[in-house]
């Protein structure tokens, strides 16, 4: 059958929930009135149905190929977003023990804030005093052997800072909110205890989010927990527990094949995004100042490029001009200001060109 | 642009996630590269967006219209389903106070399971002795006066039991699951404190709950609640605390759209639910005895129609005789067996039509 669609796209700067493969959008279309062999929708679809069983089977297996994830790890796929992990991880992990934080940005302080609620949360380092512009070196971490686990933030969305390699922090039970650059590069699993990533960045749309976890972590968390806080159940009953969001781990799995087959895995991707982020910090660095970047050189984030205008006039008329040329979602978090690009894995490296003309033209047009 | 799809559809008679109104996978199919006006996805936009405004304002708007929703309620739309709120009630709600539960199937079961946990559950009906095949009268069930709430589960989705009215129980805060009838009849809200339904069964895909909560429950709740399992910390964020699953409350909103404009309403959807399940019991009734329905007449549900054949061989040569003639779920739940057909709001008078025909047909080659 043949229909007739809306297709008029813009380049979508958002922060997330973010742009998505073009081939992946065009498959779930194609088949969004009955999955072929299935006779219905994968909107429609029992979760206990062997369709869904393949898809969250496949879904899991490409994560691991492309994450090399070891056997001793488990996956799940959760509800609640990276924010109900803020509450998983310490109700699960803390057991009467401190946790520490590394403080490196606005969703470090949440996640903490929510460890809070449970028991003690340190913090071993802070970056607040320079307004989160960088990510600690592993070295300047203590790591304390009393903590139940560590807790560190891959990616700071909203400062546009970002670790480039897997923090080696021995003795410590690594645990990392990676949401907003998971699947950007590889990653050395075996150096976390967990690893959790809301999808709406780099891996779907929203309302999943994806638990890489140490099988040893799972054995021996408190009793009469709330079963959907409940890591343990969730594992004994591989993401089926209760009617998962089944359409989100349908696509999900879709951009996961995306990346194995059609990007190269990722290496692949991680070449892409060191592309597209080179270009836009160069339009940056080149501008002698009109740009100036919030990340210090070797924090900066391939996935959220931070950066201010000489006044907040000028940002927003930035803004405006972007948008009569079909850019969206420039526009910083509302609690820093300024200009934030988000150009996560599925952003195309023809929508920064388009903007980095507009910057080099804006700076002509207005110094 | 015209693209190729896939549309060989079967009969879905699944018990969750479940058939969708064919109009509204439509209209998802046709935008799914782009909304119109938006340049995007709504699998793509942000959250914050005023596309999403409009999108999950439409929907409160349409859901308060069909269920008449007086003002001092609120809606809220979260993720977790069901079994979430099975914990966020008792967490939010009991404050110190035993909760009474109607313990009318499996599901109001796993609801006190989580209230347990909390607190001090107490069970102020059972239809177990029954095998759970009929809900109580009103008179039949004790209001103390010191409870939180009451908690009754207006559809067992497993059992095929169901309440036609609402409970009028003055006095007491009664908590309603209504996850499998949810707006399949006209509902007076007035009469509970807090109403909940997953998405997956007659509102949509799975990875929504609807929440509709009296204002005046929300003060009070306990201090240091972890910021996802607070309801007043969601509805402080009209349900935007955090990124909330986005497509799926578009697809709930189109569901909803549906309802009002093509169905007449709840009214209107009511007397459809009422033909097609008259259909499927007469079939039982006029069978003399070859198929026997577990519900006792009064309470047999719309939704969920539960039966068993002479033996478990028959049973298997039944739902394997249904899928050669394209009629798939109808396997009963694994803890009850039998044939359950569940035929929610979407799903299609002549699926009914083709199950009849085939139970007829059944009866008469193997008796």
């Amino acid at each position: 059958m043949a229909i007739s669609t809306t297709t008029k796209r813009i380049y979508n700067f958002s922060a997330g929930p973010a742009t998505l493969p073009l081939p992946v959008l065009e498959e779930a279309q194609r088949d969004l009135m009955a999955l072929p062999g299935a006779g219905a929708s994968v909107l429609e679809i029992s979760h206990r149905s062997p369709t869904f069983d393949k898809i969250i089977g496949d879904a899991e297996a490409d994560l691991r190929h492309l994450l090399n994830i070891p056997d001793n790890y488990v996956v799940l796929f959760l509800q609640g977003g990276a924010t109900l992990q803020f509450s998983m991880v310490p109700v699960n992990l803390m057991r009467g023990r401190p946790a520490d934080y590394v403080k490196c940005g606005t969703w470090s302080k949440k996640a903490m804030d929510e460890a809070k609620k449970e028991g003690e949360a340190r913090v071993v380092w802070d970056g607040s005093a320079d307004k989160f512009n960088r990510m600690p070196e592993a070295s300047e971490i203590k790591v304390n052997a009393d903590a139940a686990y560590l807790h560190v933030t891959s990616n700071e969305t909203i400062e546009g800072v970002e670790y480039h390699t897997d923090p080696h922090l021995p003795g410590a039970t690594v645990v990392c909110d990676a949401s907003s650059d998971f699947l950007s590069r590889p990653m050395d699993v075996s150096r976390y205890g967990l690893i959790y990533a809301g999808a709406q960045k780099n891996v779907g749309p929203a309302g999943a989010v994806i638990v890489i976890m140490r099988k040893d972590l799972l054995e021996g968390t408190p009793a009469k927990l709330h079963t959907m806080l409940d890591y343990k159940v969730m594992a004994d009953n591989k993401s089926l527990y209760n009617t998962p969001p089944v359409f989100t781990i349908y696509m999900v799995g879709l951009v996961l094949r995306w990346l194995r087959t059609e990007v190269g895995g990722l290496p692949g991707m991680l070449k892409k995004n060191q592309e597209k982020a080179n270009l836009l910090y160069s339009a940056i660095d080149r501008s002698g100042g009109f740009y100036k970047g919030h990340a210090q050189p070797q924090s900066r984030s391939l996935m959220n490029v931070t950066f201010r205008l000489p006044s907040e006039e000028l940002e927003k008329k930035f803004v405006k001009e972007a948008e009569t040329r079909h850019m969206d979602g420039l526009k910083g978090h509302r609690s820093v200001g300024g200009i934030r690009a988000s150009i996560y894995n599925a952003f195309p490296y023809e929508g920064v060109e388009a903007l980095v003309e507009l910057m080099d033209e804006f700076h002509q047009k207005n110094s």
